[in-house]
Formats: structure tokens, C-alpha cells, sequence
């Protein structure tokens, strides 16, 4: 055990570092800007993702890259660190093609698209030449639980027809959005197995039946790339755009959660880090009844509260990281979901202290604390709520025991008969 | 001790909840159509307005009224049940005139006023027939100590000349709004006594030199009627404009505070029971792995929490308006400072609750969720952070102990000596 | 509604804590004296009884005292004030009669004895010549749920014979213990009704086969009255010391469970205020790093939640005494499982605060502190642990949801379509 | 970075567990039933020694000892996961001369004992032949600050002089205890450095003059090798009995704590594992109104929420060992910190949580909880209250930013100009 980070790590935290402090930081205002205009800012970003390309600062997030595609290579442990520093700038992620949820699409289309799929849709991804979206959760059932899905994709001769209502489709309002990743049924009959009625397959934006109907805010904020609800009415799609083989949704719908779930987390580290330098910053410079902030109790125990609780998130971040790649991302199920729990919880919580410490200027966006903080309530959905997660970590708890040989503790003696007892 | 209603009490509320009922609620859906469109729907609230007052349902919240003056004439205690009722609806408390800060600035008008102001000033404003806003939180200063508030008010001939910078001008992008009250340093001598040297004037919003500089959101929601930052440089207004005497600031303040802080504690436990209630009607239909969200035992801790919580509010509620219609609003400071903290933190409690229970949606404006649980982060601030009431209420409780004659436990010998001992 | 104590319950609480200050605070090393060297303080408990009978401090506790029963005849409302006061001092309710489970023995002869049930058990209980427990909880099965209880009373002839093992008897070690009130299967068909399968009856203390086995901690803490394990072998009682018909367990269970819960958390409320009273003591006098721990804003918040804490939950259990009187036991179900859950709570957390405050000391018996703190947790199980409560109180919330006419939110327009939705 | 942990702590790991099942376990039943009965168990730990010594499991807490000296030679982070298994039964880190004080004791002498002391008093204790104990901490100031120690240790002649007050004094009634290191002002003069005033002194446990007053109970837990109040009047100890130079006092409390506070955390991760197992295994088994108690999703909450919270406690546990490892233990001092509040308070948390699943039971010794909740909370004192940690912890972080050469949000342009403004 070592917790320092690798020396290759070091080295690209500094890089990657130096040059948001250089060009992402610098182009914050004019971000902000177009995208209060209600323009998505295509060139700024365009340009800084050519830099940043050049710079060998790419697809950082995908550890199975292929020799010939573009990209540093890392792996989830290596590529922890450098998201938290990308998270702290909300924006950022996109310039160095790091951004939900192509970054899922990526890894899915990488893990099992057909030849003519990855020439089409993958490549110019990995490029970063296109967006994409997804469409998975669904506003009528708890789509926490994918086997709920309600929308149809149905073979009909070379094509599948698509029929069904999507929301939070995230990315679908992008300028550059060209397809969207849809998992439905395949198989509607109810005696089916559970697991094996969903397929996933490739929606071109363009295709007819295709309808964005909303843009959805999160706690009123409007993202300029959408979180939309967005409509399928017999949309046809030729069957070469099924992803993997009929029937395979839910293996595919595993298979993208795990690292997407865990890039959230690594950000969001990154927002609380944000925060909490915040309100240091502000417990230095402000005065109240005539002594400064940083001088009341009850200030200096948010801060210590906000580093140890950072600190243990950031250790259970990597923990989760160093799983997925030591034993795969099945392997690290819990671990996933527990830092997904442990991280968006903490983002809200350390944004509340903060703010508190901003006074009233902290609710508007004069500081960037009120974003951190709603964002932060939108993660405790993002990827699956709060409480899937728990009841997913308690059932592993719970099975582990139900599975182990150690004797239990009434069979040691270590508790009285009564606790055997009767019920 | 009766912990039930009175008749009275009863009767109105059943008669404004009727009128909710039939008026307010069937509005609800075109008021904020008008106020997404960026429009005050104006003739909408004219007109409930005018029903409202016919009905006998006016300024409900003001218990000092004189026989001339229209009104409903409640004492604090009575109002609360109904203020609460009120409080379901955000944009309701205007159709009744009891919208803050018009309340505020009638009560500091009604208490100071010269007759002329009240002619001016007051009488339309208890007609509703204007609106009006305050000025005197500023952004560079820690202003919940109002001794610290740096904009002036200096004394030049029949004038005086304001200058300086408020925010959070609740109310003054209404399309009715006429004068804006400021609080200001009317003696700017360090050596003077820091409780006389601030003063309040009745500024007229068409003033030259009295900028709305921009309207600042709360979370990212922009109010209407605006909450804006709001620049007075060289604004001339005659001396005859001044409330009270010169040096009456930070008394008049005081004056205002209180009632001020007990009707959003009112209305708050209305939004909480909106989100009680949201969460139980969501919990009984929405199903997840097979059952109903009613029956899992967490969401059933949620729900009895939060009945426990909004009962307690309530009561602590009810009997600082007691205490304030019984002894003072002085004598009921703690009372008030303790429901302003309980009251506003539950409100993003329960409302995050009912969040979960929504699941993504929740997020969304789908729900009043989102904004009740916004506003209720905003409330935390609105008439003083948590840690300011905090403290008033730690150092009465410090102080009945130093000024009490009650023997201490040291001294009745329930503690053994070395707890008296050195230090 | 009036928040003021009656005048006569004012006059009562001066004379109580006058009685309190004369008698029972003096004698209160003299008790804990006797008790830490394993011995039951008759004598002195004896002599203030006598006293505290005579000055008309006597059976406070019972609403429904007869003209020719010794006692004050308060109400659930009045009594609660006076509770507290004695909840002050731990051991002092016995010196009133109002001590558990006395109380509750009293409560439910009064209701149910028979004439010489009566004369034989409840007259000396009311005039506090001898002591009683009670035998409801078994250590096997999960007794919050009494149609779960294993103990068998069955008729033999002119007797019942009780078999089965109780725990948590409190009293049973009591110098003057005479009976114990059993509850038990009499009906042990499994088909039967379930509420209808159990009986109560007394059960004298020297009857053979009843064995006192141990006395159980509490958090390490033994009552020098006693918390026992006791079992019942082929215990042969008189069939005229049943309690009620036969099968009526279940509603005897639930008609004494209302105010024992109720008292325990005026006595805690108590409890609550000598901690934060504590606290307070302390942190006027002690220094750390330079500074009164008065004068940290962390302590201040402590004190502050404290005061907002109690002052809440006090009123949540006068309003429950309040139900209790005005519409029964029954009706007031929900409200007492409320306050049962919040003012328990509360006394472990606040004397966690103020054992903070007095550091180490805190922890050892130098202060009464670390016997309100254990004691605090200990009765978060007594009459039911927490999640009980609250399961009632959500199961009652979501009732009245059901019950309602009241059109829901979705059918109000308030929610967009479709979160009636599909499930 | 790699979290697993190395070849030799899995290779000690599976032998430390053995030995715990094979020969402690085993014996745990009758080392209660001598301590209950007041007797320390001398013959069945000394046996255990000798067989854990052979097993070359041995003073396995000491990084630094020398070829001569007997013990495993771990350093902190080896160390920590088998101080998890050894804290998993209270009693079992004296088979391995583990235990506190010694601990601390043996490191301190290593560091700073003359030959003549090692001889007499630090080969003993390494062989696990003698105890000892440690005095120093005062009832009469807040001993957090050893600067406000207030015992005296004045030169008189070839002696000290030792006269004061010290309590918790942790071992000082082991049947084999010989010395206490006392800490006290050896320069008692007001205007002398602060940090240069005090000295420590190995006190025979025989020498004239020092009393052991009393047995301090931590929430009514006695130990039986006790935590003591002791005094010390005119105790002359030979001038050679020093420990480092006079004034070194504050130096070598320093050294101290950092090992004695990171071990109790670990101990603590092993009692928080303890606790989550007993609940789970509790949850299992136990039926109420119907259902298994591991059905109900806030039981399931309640497990899912320690397991996170025991994994990032352990997380930032074994950080911080590395961190003294890698930097040294002032170094490490912030981390040291973190983790004593992170670990203690988690104790008594989840044994809370515990105890709530066992019902009533849970309140006895029946089951370890209640000690172990009793523990956890005294935990929250031992080496300092959590208040003086999170000091430590919010101190560095503001001292981090003001030394910081990194521009402020401000300057960056982060914040709108308000934010740096006036004040």
C-alpha cells in the first residue's frame, strides 16, 4: 500500500493543471457568457479541444484504448485524480472528450459495437468531432430498475421501429448531437425473462419520430446541452444500428454504469474541493460582530468537517477506481455505489456550509456555490438515487454473511442463548 | 392551555380556504404561464385582489389597525393558522395584501409614520393600490448587524442625499412599486453611539440617481417582482421623507424584524405540509422492485419525521406569536429567532425528502418540489443567517443563567467539587 | 389558545419545586449513598412520602381519582408541568407515587380491577404502602408487537397457571414489590384472533415457581429496584386475580401504554433541562486556549439548538397530554408515539453536548450527565423502540391520505401529467 | 497507489486472526467472569502472552525497536490492520503487549530513556513483566492544552519533588503496574516559555506519597485495571527518573500521542466492524410485525451506511499511518486528527444503529454493544475531545491558504467584485 499517486500521475495532474490554468480558467467568463445568451459556445470549445488534443490530453477517461485510436490511455485509478481537477470547472470535461455521456457511449460502442457502428459513430466520437446522447430513464416508471422500461423496439424487417417517451436525455440539444443510445423492449412479451427483454440500439438524431420535446431544468438551472424529454413515435432504425444482440440492454446497461457512475464522483470531488477552498477564502476576508469568520467555532468546524470529509471520499473514490481495474466493474459493484452515495451527498453538504459563510451573496451566481449546490442535489439522482445504492450495498452486506462459514457471533457465545432465541 | 383553534380562528380559516379553493388555486396555472413569459400577471391579481378584500380577507397580518383602515384586524396569533394556509401558494399572500416586504414597510409605516407619510404612503399601500420595496442589505458588509451598514443618508437643507449600494431590494421590480425605504448612516462619526447613527427614509423609486442595477437570483430562480442590487448615488429626497428621528434606524429595524420573520416562519410550515403531502400522494402510487414506495420502511421514517418536525414548528410557531401578541415583539426575540431557524431549515429537510421520493422528476418544475425546496435554502438567509439567530438565543440563555439567583448545581452540591475547580 | 400554565398549575409547580428544593434535593447524596452500597433507601423515601402526602402532593399522575381515592385529580395537561419537575431528580416521582411502573399498575386497576381486586392490590398501591411490576416483555419474541407474546396463562380449574419467561420486570427487586402484573396467551389456539389471545393477570410476587433470575443493565447502569429476567414455572393463580374478561390482553396492553409513555417523556423533558442547565454552568466557568467556553461559537450553537430543541418537544408533549384529555387515550395515539420518539431523542443528544462541554469529567459520575445520557438511550426502547413510533405515525399519515376526499395535487393540476403516470 | 494490502500484513493477518480464534476467543468467557467478579485475570493473560510472544506476534505496535529488543517490527500501516483484529475483542491488545498505556509508555522511553531507565524500566515493559501507567491530565484545568498543567515536579537536591492532582490515569490498578510517567511544570515561573515549562518523570508506583483516590468509572463502566484519580503530595523521585531534559515535558507529550491516538482508531475500526457483523446477523434472525428485520429498507439503510462509513474511516486510518510512516508523526499530525474524530465518533454511531436492531436486548451486557457504544463515546475524550481535533484539522486548512502562493478565487475572477469587497 501506497498512498502516493504514481510519478506518471503527478506528472499529468501538473500538466492537465497548467493548462486549465492557462486556457480553461482564462475562457470561463466567455463560456458563461454565450451560454447566458442561450448560445452554445462552439468555437471557444472547439478551439481549446484542439489544444488540448495536441497536448496528449485526450479521452483520458478510456483505460482499453486501441493503438490506433486517439487518446492517453489510463487507467480508472490514473484517471480519478485528473477528473477531480476537471471537475472543478463544470465545463471543462468536454475539452478533453471527457464529458457525460459520451464518455458511456464511448466505452459501450467501444465494448461492442459492430465494425460499420465503430466507423460511424464511435470514431468520430473518439475524435471528438460529433455528441451524442442517451435515452434510458423514463418519466412513468422507477427507472432505477431498468427491467421497468416501458419503451418498444420491435423488428420490423431490416429495421427495429421505436416507439416510446425518454427524459432526461442528456446532451440531445448539443449543436453537434448526432445519435442517441435508446434501451427499450425487444421482447414485450411478460413471461420473458426479466433480464433478457431489452435491447439498446443507435437512434440518429435526425430520424423521423424523433421529437425533443423539453429541455427539463435541474432545481431550475437549464443546461445549454439539455437534460430533455424526448419522444419516439414509430421511429425507424435500420437492425445494423442494434448494439450487441437483441435481448443484451440490461448486460449493456451494467456494463456503462460502473464507470460512468464513478467519473460523476471523481468531478464532484473536484466542486467540494472548490467549495471548500470558498469558504476559506471567504472566512479570511469577512468580518462579522467584530471578529473575523475564521475566527468563530462554529466556521473552523465546517472546514475541518469539509476536509475529513473529503478526504474519506477521495480515498473511497480511488479504493472504488482500483477495483474496477484490478477486478472489473462487476467486481466493484458496491464499491461503485457506495462512493456514488458517499460523494453527491457530500457535494450539497459542503456547498450548504459554504454558502452560509457567503451570506446571502452565496445564493447568487456572483459565486459559483449555487450551482455546486443544486448540482450537487442533482447527482443523488443522476445514475440512480440515493437509495438504490444503499439497498444495493446492504444486500452484498447481507448476502456476505449469508454466504460466509465463519460461525456467527451467538455461535461463539458471545451473545446469550436468548439472542439465538425463539421469534 | 387549549391547544385548539378558536372559533374565530376556525371560521376564517375555512373561509380562506374556500377561497383558495375557488379563486387562488384555479389561477395558479395562469400566474405562472404570465411569470414564465417574464409578464407580472397584474390584472390577474388586481382582480383576486378585489374579491379578497369584498370577502373580508385583508391585511390579515397586521393586529394594530385603526377602525379607518381596511383590514381584518388579527392578532399574530391569528394570523398564523391562516398565513399558513397562504403560505401553499407562493404568489398567494399578495391577493390577501400580505405579501412581505409591503407588510414590513406597513407596520413601520403604521408605527412612524407622520400624517403626511401615512396620506402619501401607507393609505395606498393598505389599499393595495401600490407597492413598495426595501433597501438595506448591502453587499459589502456583513449587514445581518446593521450598525455596519455603510450607505449614507446626510442631512443637506430640506433634503437629504442618499448614496451608496443595497441588494437583495426585495420587490422593487414590480410593475406597482413606488418608494423603496433605505436604511442608512445619517451621522458617519466613528465616535458615535453605533445604535443612533444610522437612519430610515422613504426614497420614491422614480428618483433620480436610484438605479435597479440588475435582479439577483435566488438558486438560480429569478423572482418577478426581483430581488435586485440597487445603487442610490446623490439621490435627493426631502427631509420630510425621513421615518422617525434622525438616528431611529436601527430601532425601526428592530421594529420591523420581528413580525416580518414570523410570517415566512408561518408560511413556511404551509410549503412543508405541501411537500408532506406530495411525498405521501407520490409514495402511494409509485411502485419500485415490486412494491409500493408507501410500504418500504425508510420512506415511512420520512414521512413520521416529518410529521414530527412540522407539528413542533407549528407549536413553536404559534407561541412566539403568542408570546409577541401577549408581551412585545421585544420580549419575544428569542422566540422569534428560534422558529426563524427551525422553520426555514425544515423546509429544504422535508422538501429533499419529497425529492427522493419523486425520483428524478422531483428535480424537474413538474413538482412545486424544486422551488419550495430552493426558497426554503433562501429563507435560511431572508431576515438573518441561522447563526445570527443562534446566537441571540445561546447568549439569553447565558445570560438568565448569569442573572439568575438560583443557586447553580456546583452549589447545591449535585456536582462533586472538582467541576468548581481551578481554571 | 393560551400558552401560559393556568393559575393553578402555577401555584402547584411553586409548591412542587418548593417541596423539591426543601426535601428531595437535600436528601439526594443521602439516596445515592445507600443505593451505590446496594441498598434501598426505605427510610428515607418512606419519611418524605409522608410528607409530600400531606402537603397534597400525591398521586398527581391520575386523572380519574374517585372521591374517596387519595390524590390531586390533575389532567394529563396539568400533570405534565409537575413531571418534569420531578423528572429533574431522577428517583424522585416514588416520593409523589407517580413513579413507574406504579403509575401504570394504578391506571389499569382503576380501570379494571374488581371490588376485591381493589381492596387487596390497588388501595395500597394508591396510598403508597407497597410497590407492584409488570410482565409484558419476553426476551424471544419482538415484544413491540404484543399478539408475539409466548407466555402461557391458562385456566385449570379455580386457577390460571402461568408458564414463560419475562424480562425488563421493572420494580421487581423493590423492597415492598407485592404483585406483577403478567400478560400472556390464554388462548393459544393459533387460529384465534389475535387480539383476542391474550389475558393480564396478578400475579403475587411470593407465589411459587415465580423466580426473579437477574437483574438486567442498562447501558451498565442496575437499578437498585430492579430490571429482571423473571420466569414463571407452573405459577398457580387464583382465577379471580384476572384483570378484565379473558383474551381482553391486548386492550388492557393498549389503554396503559398512552400516559406511562407520555410521563416518561415530561420526566425528560426535565432530564433535558438540567443538562442544558449544566452546560451552561460549565461553560461559564471553564477556559480553553485562552478564551471562556461561553464565548466559542460552537458551544453557543449547542445551547442555542438546545433551548430551540426542548422548547419544541415541550410543546409536542402538551398537546399530546392536551388530545389525551380532550379526546382520549385512543385519539391521541399518533401524538404520543411523536413525542415518545422526539423527546427521547433528545436527552442523549443533549447531554452528549454537555458532556462535551465538561470534557472528561463528563463521563464519570462526578455529574449527572452520564446517567441522563444512558438513561436517554435506555428509554428510546422503554415502551417501544423508536421505529415503532414512527411506523405508526407514518402508517396514521397515510391513512388520512386515503381517507381523504380532498382531490390530490395531480388531480388539482399542480403536478404535470405524468407523475400520475404509468408505474 | 494499491490498495491491497502487502503479502506479509495477509501472511500476519491469517495468523493474528488464528491465534484470536484459537486461543483469545476462547478465553473471553472466563476473562469476564474474573473481571465481573472484580479479579484481575493475571494467570490466563500471562499464558496467553507467553503463547502470542512465541508466536512471535509481539510488541508488533513499535516501528523503531532495536536488534535486542523482542517484537515484530511493523511499521504504522502494518500494523493497522491487525490492531482492527485485536481491537475486535476489548481486552485481547495485552496478549501481544499491545495496550495502552504501555504503548505509548514503551515508545516515549524508547525514544528518550537514559540506559539506566531502559534497564529498569523499558525492558521490562517490552517483555510484557511489568505495567505501567500515565498521569496527565488534571481535574482542575482543560488538560487538552498540556500547557495549563498545573502539577508541579520542582528539583530539590538529587530528587523531584512531585505534588498535584492528575486523573484518568489509565492502568493504575493492574496488579502489576510499577510506575507512572507524570507530566507537570518543572518551571513553574508565569513568565517562562509556555511550551518549555513542563517535564516528565517516571514515578514509582511505591514511592511515599502517591495515592490512588479513586476508580473512575466512564459511563459506568469500571475498569478493572482502572482509570484512576490520583494524587501525588511531596513524592521525591530520584533526579535520574527525568525523561529527557527539564522542560522537555511538551516535547515529549508531542511524541507521544501521535502512535497512542491512531492506534485507538484502528481498535476502533475492528469494534465498528464488530458491531455492523452483530447487526446483520441480528437482521437475519429477528422477525417483527411479519417480516425479517433485513427486509425493512431502514435496516437496510443502517447497514449499508456503516459499511461506507467503516470503509473510509479505515481508508483515512491506514493514510495517516503511512503518513507517519512516509513523513513522520508531526507531519502526519492534521491526518492523526482527522481520524480521531473520523473513527471514535463512528464507534458509538453505529453500535447505536446496532443496538436499535436488538430491541431492548441490546441495553444489557448480553451483547458486546452496550460496551462498545459506552466506549466509543468515551473514545470521543481519550486524547482529546473531538472539539480540540477539528481545531487542529481547520487551523491548517486556513493556514494553508495564507501561506499559499495560488491566486484566490477572487483574483481568478471567479467571483463577482462584491465578494472581495469592503468589510
Amino acid at each position: 500500500m501506497d498512498f502516493a499517486y504514481s510519478a506518471r500521475v503527478e506528472e499529468l495532474r501538473a500538466k492537465l493543471q497548467a493548462f486549465m490554468d492557462a486556457h480553461v480558467q482564462p475562457a470561463d467568463a466567455a463560456w458563461k457568457h454565450e451560454v447566458e445568451a442561450g448560445r452554445y459556445p462552439t468555437a471557444l470549445v472547439d478551439d481549446l479541444k484542439a489544444k488540448a488534443k495536441a497536448e496528449g490530453l485526450w479521452n483520458l477517461f478510456l483505460p482499453a484504448l486501441k493503438p490506433d485510436e486517439p487518446g492517453t490511455r489510463l487507467t480508472n485509478l490514473e484517471y480519478a485524480p485528473l477528473a477531480e481537477i476537471m471537475g472543478r470547472i463544470y465545463w471543462s470535461s468536454e475539452v478533453f472528450n471527457c464529458n457525460a455521456p459520451d464518455t458511456g457511449n464511448m466505452e459501450i460502442l467501444h465494448m461492442f459495437a459492430t465494425p460499420e457502428q465503430r466507423e460511424r459513430w464511435l470514431n468520430p466520437l473518439l475524435n471528438g468531432e460529433i455528441r451524442s446522447c442517451v435515452g434510458i430513464t423514463e418519466p412513468g416508471v422507477a427507472s432505477s430498475d431498468p427491467t421497468n422500461l416501458q419503451t418498444t423496439i420491435i423488428r420490423d424487417g431490416d429495421h427495429y421501429v421505436v416507439n416510446g417517451r425518454k427524459w432526461w436525455t442528456t446532451g440531445a440539444l448539443h449543436p453537434k448531437v448526432k445519435f442517441c443510445i435508446v434501451m427499450g423492449l425487444s421482447d414485450p412479451r411478460p413471461e420473458a425473462d426479466p433480464h433478457k427483454r431489452h435491447s439498446m440500439i443507435i437512434v440518429p438524431m435526425d430520424s423521423p419520430g424523433l421529437t425533443v420535446m423539453r429541455n427539463l431544468p435541474l432545481l431550475n438551472h437549464y443546461s445549454i446541452e439539455g437534460h430533455t424529454e424526448t419522444d419516439f413515435t414509430d421511429v425507424r432504425v435500420p437492425a445494423a444500428n442494434l448494439l450487441g444482440e437483441e435481448g443484451a440492454g440490461f448486460a449493456l446497461a451494467q456494463a456503462r454504469l460502473g464507470p460512468g457512475r464513478i467519473h460523476h464522483c471523481m468531478r464532484t470531488i473536484g466542486q467540494c474541493e472548490v467549495a471548500l477552498e470558498l469558504m476559506v477564502e471567504r472566512a479570511l476576508e469577512r468580518k462579522a460582530f467584530g471578529r473575523n469568520l475564521a475566527d468563530y467555532a462554529n466556521v473552523q468546524d465546517w472546514i475541518a468537517e469539509g476536509r475529513m470529509e473529503i478526504d474519506q471520499a477521495r480515498l473511497l473514490c480511488l479504493r472504488a477506481a482500483w477495483m474496477m481495474d484490478k477486478h472489473g466493474n462487476k467486481a466493484a459493484r458496491t464499491e461503485v455505489s457506495a462512493i456514488k452515495v458517499a460523494a453527491t451527498r457530500l457535494q450539497t453538504k459542503i456547498a450548504d456550509r459554504a454558502m452560509q459563510v457567503f451570506g446571502a451573496g452565496g445564493l447568487s451566481n456572483d459565486t459559483p456555490l449555487a450551482f455546486i449546490y443544486s448540482w450537487g442535489r442533482a447527482l443523488r439522482f443522476i445514475d440512480g438515487p440515493d437509495e438504490v445504492h444503499l439497498r444495493t450495498i446492504a444486500r452484498a452486506e447481507i448476502k456476505k454473511r449469508k454466504e460466509s462459514n465463519r460461525s456467527t457471533f451467538a455461535e461463539q457465545g458471545v451473545l446469550r442463548p436468548w439472542v439465538k432465541g425463539a421469534s
